[in-house]
């Protein structure tokens, strides 16, 4: 079953809750970042992972996996800032801060990294036990010194390098979306911390390269930005190449850390699709 | 005892945690942000009530109140950024943004917003069943919709009630305060409530007459930015004689809600010392 309109519809519930009193702009500006959304592709991980692991508490799973993805759509939002990416658009539409000035970009930002953490706390609140661990993944995928705002201020860091860059950038809040979904399920979460690592790395890989190839459609923002921005990137280091090998490794290696369950076969279809997804053969036939 | 070294001491483990590894500017940003510290007043205010409670779970109290204390460090940090205030110093000291830059400052302010969350985490582990209120408290206290970001987001709305205005930008913190230090005590936390709301407004209202009368050496900020910025301000409401009777009457009012309990004449004391420290005679002379 497609876990997206579970997804969609927790995520209108917290905004709901954050937006229906208070400031109309900042609940403007909130709503924004996060719809329409992208792929979801974190919080259907999370929920994938949960399901495959049994899902026993079905609305602890729903509340990791916004968590994820509201402070997914916050670091966009700072992301875009006009003193790191100044970007005009995002998502197809424009850049939140573009739509609502800097001011409520940085507050929304805010707002939406609070809301996780409350989306979280209601949502585990029936299953107090997981709710500890679930806020030591979260916290660890998103701030210092090895999550989303680590990663973000390598940027700022004189000399770094790439594959730190990428894991806590990128890679620290997949592997809270394998971590998360088997630990709101009650599971081990051990086994589903590489799967997690791999895939993190093989979607920053990707994005370097579409950024490269161009694919405007897909990305939803210009494309060429790592190169104008001095980012370190996958396909600057190896090469266009070199990146797609490297990008098809990793898919390979997830492929194989797939914990044994119940649920395995599924999530290797669902991985492939991903995959495909992520970086479509009639894209990559164009670097030949 | 006075409980500010506890505090220090902890707000130091917490930042240590997160400052070990990792980007070394983001974590000189962060600990420029909450080191040295101003008054502390909301966590100090925290653990008073949590030992006025009986303090039956220290760790829970501290955590609580490190918590609050990195969330107030964040929300400084976001409101000096050039879009907002713009401001050079605070605390004596360069801003972070004019010290670091402002990507950096962006990026510490989330990383201490996530910082609250995982020290309270850490520290209510041993608590889980207080766990849950208290990250509903810290979350109302700093998001959406009544909390600090949406009191900052009033600054960009056409039409504001001052009192919505300061109960979210200021007040919500300190209603955590008194209502955080409650419930990490194990204690019934609703006769606390006004006396946080009260005290949260009395300081704004200090705030808000020391901006005018110039106090630069108690604020560690150049005065007459209200008026400059065009913020809602007590002073200029109420004119300068105006705000400081509502001030004394807010004091009033809140010594005369300090609930019932074992440690309530000590709490007097504090709050009596506390009015005077916020707003000294020798100040308000000035304005006859």
């Amino acid at each position: 079953m497609d876990p997206l309109p579970r997804i969609e519809r927790c995520l209108q519930d917290a905004l709901a809750s954050a937006c229906a009193e208070g400031p109309p702009r900042l609940a403007g500006a909130m709503r924004h970042a996060v719809f329409p959304g992208g792929a979801r592709i974190r919080p259907r991980l999370c929920i994938a992972v949960a399901m495959a692991c049994g899902d026993d508490a079905p609305r602890a799973a729903e509340a990791m996996a916004v968590a994820i993805e509201l402070l997914h759509c916050a670091s966009l939002v700072h992301d875009d800032l006009p003193c790191f990416d100044n970007a005009d658009e995002r998502r197809g539409q424009a850049a939140v801060h573009r739509a609502y000035g800097e001011r409520l970009a940085v507050l929304a930002g805010d707002a939406l990294i609070v809301l996780a953490f409350e989306a979280l706390a209601r949502g585990a609140a029936a299953a107090p036990a997981r709710l500890v661990p679930l806020l030591a993944t979260l916290t660890r995928a998103v701030g210092a010194p090895h999550g989303i705002a680590a990663g973000q201020a390598l940027e700022c860091e004189p000399r770094v390098l790439l594959s730190d860059y990428q894991r806590a950038k990128t890679g620290a809040l997949f592997v809270a979306a394998t971590v998360g979904g088997a630990e709101s399920a009650g599971a081990d979460p051990a086994p589903w911390r590489a799967l997690g690592d791999r895939l993190g790395e093989a979607y920053q890989v990707a994005d370097d390269i579409r950024d490269v190839l161009g694919d405007r459609a897909m990305l939803g923002k210009p494309s060429g930005r790592d190169a104008e921005l001095g980012r370190p990137s996958a396909a600057e280091a190896l090469g266009l190449d070199g990146a797609i090998r490297h990008f098809d490794d990793l898919i390979e290696r997830a492929l194989a850390s797939i914990p044994t369950c119940r649920g395995a076969e599924q999530f290797r279809a669902l991985l492939e699709h991903e995959a495909e997804r992520l970086l479509p053969a009639e894209l990559t036939s164009l670097a030949a």
